[in-house]
C-alpha cells in the first residue's frame, strides 16, 4: 500500500528547514542545514534537502512546497529580490523540479508559508486566522478556511506599510510613519540598540519591568504600533485567531502579554473594541515547529489537488 | 413554469427600497417609500413593501433579504441600536416572516449589503471586492468569490474605528484619530459647515478648484484619510475592485478623482504602492442602482442555498 507524501522547504536567511508531511498532514521527517547565498545554490541546496528528507519516500513524493522571503510569484514560481541570500532573480520551481526529476514545485512568500502551517499547527475549526510576523519587517499572511488569501497582486497582509502616523518616521518604502518603521525587529533593534548580538525585545520588555524609564518609553512606542497592527487585521478580516509569529516572537509570552495589555488598555477606552475580545484571540506560534516548512508543504498540496 | 424570486428590501433612515430579483439575478420591479421611525413599524413596512415588489409573484417568492443600519446579527435576525429608526432592539427577520406568512427572511448589515449589490452590479470575476461606504459613518464591506465576508464576530470591514493620527481628533468611540473622525459624512459636515442642506462635499471640492485657501487646507485633510481607508483595504484583502460607495459618492466623479489624486501622489512617492495600481481599482457605486436592496436579496438566496 502506498501513501501520499508531501515535501515543504523552508529557505530563511540562515538556515534551511525542510519536512516531510504524510497524507493526513503530519510531519514525519524533519532536516535543516546552513542556508547559501546564491540563486544556483539555493536551487541545489532545496532539491538536495527535498530528496534528504524524503529519504526512500521519494518516488512517493507528490509536490514540493518551497517559502521564501522576497519577491514570489506562487503562480509563475518565480522569485526575486532576495537580499538576504543573494538572489535578483531566480526561476525557482522550474529549476527545484528540473533537479528532482519533474516533481512539481510551488513557491510562496515566507510569510504566508508561515501563516498556513501556523493556522494548521494551532487550529482546524477557524474560518479566518491571520498571522502577524513582526520579523525584520512586518507583514500578515492571511489564512481563509484553510487556504491562503493572496489577493489580487499577491498583497494581502501587507500592512507593514499602511502609514499609521504621519508624524513619526520615514520609511525607506517612501511613506511616513509605515508600521514597519516602528513594531519590525530592525525597527526596534534601532530604537533600543543592545550593542550586542543579542535580540533588542526581551532586554527591552525586562529594563521596562524593572522601571528604566527610557526603556519604558520605546516599549510604549513599540507596544502602540504593535497594538495598531493588531487592530488593523481585526477590524479588516475579524479572524477568530491572531497569531504572533516572527523572530521576535521568540520572546515568548512576555511579548503576547505585551501586545495583550495594549489591546486590553485601549478596549477600557472604547467599548466598541472591548465588544472585539481582541485579547483573547492571541496566540503565540508554536516556538520550535517548523511552521514554515509545514505551511510550504500545505501550499504545495492545495495547487495540486 | 414557475421561476424563483426573491426580495430585497434597503431601509434607510429617510426611505425604504425594495426590488423583486428573477432567478438570474435580475431586478424585475423596484418600489420606494418614505421610513418611518419604531419597530413595528419597521416591521409593518417591510412586509408591505415584501408584498407591494412581489405583487403577483409573491407565492414565488423563495426569500426575503433585508438590509438595515445599526448592529445586525445575520445569524440570529436581531437588530439593535438603529439610532435613525428610533430602533432599540427588534427580530426583524422573525417579525418580518410573521408577517408574510412564515417566508424565509434574511438580515444583513447595511454596508454589506450595498457591498454585494455593487460587487453583483459592477463585476462578475473578481476575487475580492471591498466597498468603501463613505456615509455617516466610515466601513467597508468585503466580497470574496461572491459572498459577504463577515468575520469571526461580524466586524469584517470595520475600519472606521482604526486609528491612523493619534495627534488628531477625539473619536465618540473613545479612541483618538480614528478613520471616522475625519474621512465619513458627518465628519466633513463638521470640518466644512455649508450652512445649508446641501451635502458639503460637492461645495469643498468645487472651493478647493477655485483657489480657496481654507477649501484646500481641508480637502487636503479629507483626501489623507481617504487614502488611508483605501490603503488599509489594499494591503489588507488586496481587492480587484475597490468601490466607493454612502451617501458622499453622490458627488460622483469629482469625488473618485480627488481619491485617485490622492493614491497616486502617494504612489509617486512609494513604489511598492506605485505597483499596486490603486487607482486602478477605484470604480463609484453605481448612482442611481438600488445596490442595498439588491444585495439584500442576493444575501438571502446565499443563506437560503
Amino acid at each position: 500500500m502506498t501513501d501520499s507524501y508531501t515535501v515543504g522547504i523552508d529557505v530563511g536567511g540562515t538556515k534551511i528547514e525542510a519536512v516531510l508531511v504524510d497524507g493526513m498532514g503530519v510531519v514525519r521527517v524533519c532536516e535543516r542545514m546552513a542556508a547559501r547565498g546564491g540563486a544556483d545554490r539555493v536551487v541545489a541546496d532545496c532539491a538536495r534537502l527535498a530528496r534528504m528528507v524524503a529519504g526512500p519516500y521519494f518516488p512517493e513524493v507528490q509536490a514540493v512546497g518551497i517559502g521564501i522571503p522576497g519577491q514570489v510569484d506562487p503562480t509563475t514560481g518565480h522569485v526575486a529580490n532576495v537580499v538576504n541570500l543573494a538572489i535578483v532573480d531566480v526561476e525557482l520551481a522550474r529549476l527545484v523540479s528540473q533537479a528532482l526529476g519533474g516533481v512539481p514545485v510551488h513557491v510562496e512568500n515566507d510569510v504566508n508559508a508561515a501563516a498556513l502551517g501556523a493556522a494548521h499547527m494551532l487550529d482546524r475549526g477557524s474560518e479566518t486566522v491571520a498571522f502577524l510576523n513582526f520579523g525584520t519587517g512586518l507583514a500578515a499572511g492571511l489564512v481563509y478556511r484553510g487556504r491562503l488569501l493572496h489577493g489580487a497582486s499577491g498583497s494581502a497582509g501587507e500592512i507593514g506599510h499602511i502609514p499609521v502616523d504621519p508624524n513619526r518616521f520615514e520609511c525607506p518604502c517612501g511613506q511616513r510613519g509605515c508600521l514597519e518603521t516602528v513594531c519590525s525587529g530592525a525597527a526596534v533593534a534601532t530604537l533600543w540598540p543592545t550593542g550586542k548580538d543579542d535580540p533588542p525585545m526581551p532586554d527591552l520588555l525586562a529594563k521596562a519591568k524593572a522601571g528604566d524609564p527610557a526603556a519604558q518609553r520605546v516599549l510604549a512606542i513599540v507596544k502602540h504600533a504593535m497594538g495598531d497592527a493588531v487592530q488593523m487585521v481585526t477590524q479588516s478580516v475579524d479572524p477568530e485567531l491572531i497569531v504572533v509569529g516572527g523572530g521576535m516572537a521568540k520572546t515568548g509570552q512576555p511579548l503576547l502579554d505585551a501586545i495583550g495589555e495594549e489591546v486590553q488598555a485601549r478596549g477600557r477606552r472604547c467599548p466598541f473594541l472591548e465588544s472585539l475580545h481582541i485579547a483573547g484571540r492571541l496566540r503565540l506560534a508554536p516556538p520550535d515547529e517548523p511552521i514554515g516548512a509545514v505551511g510550504a508543504a500545505l501550499a504545495a498540496v492545495h495547487v495540486s489537488v
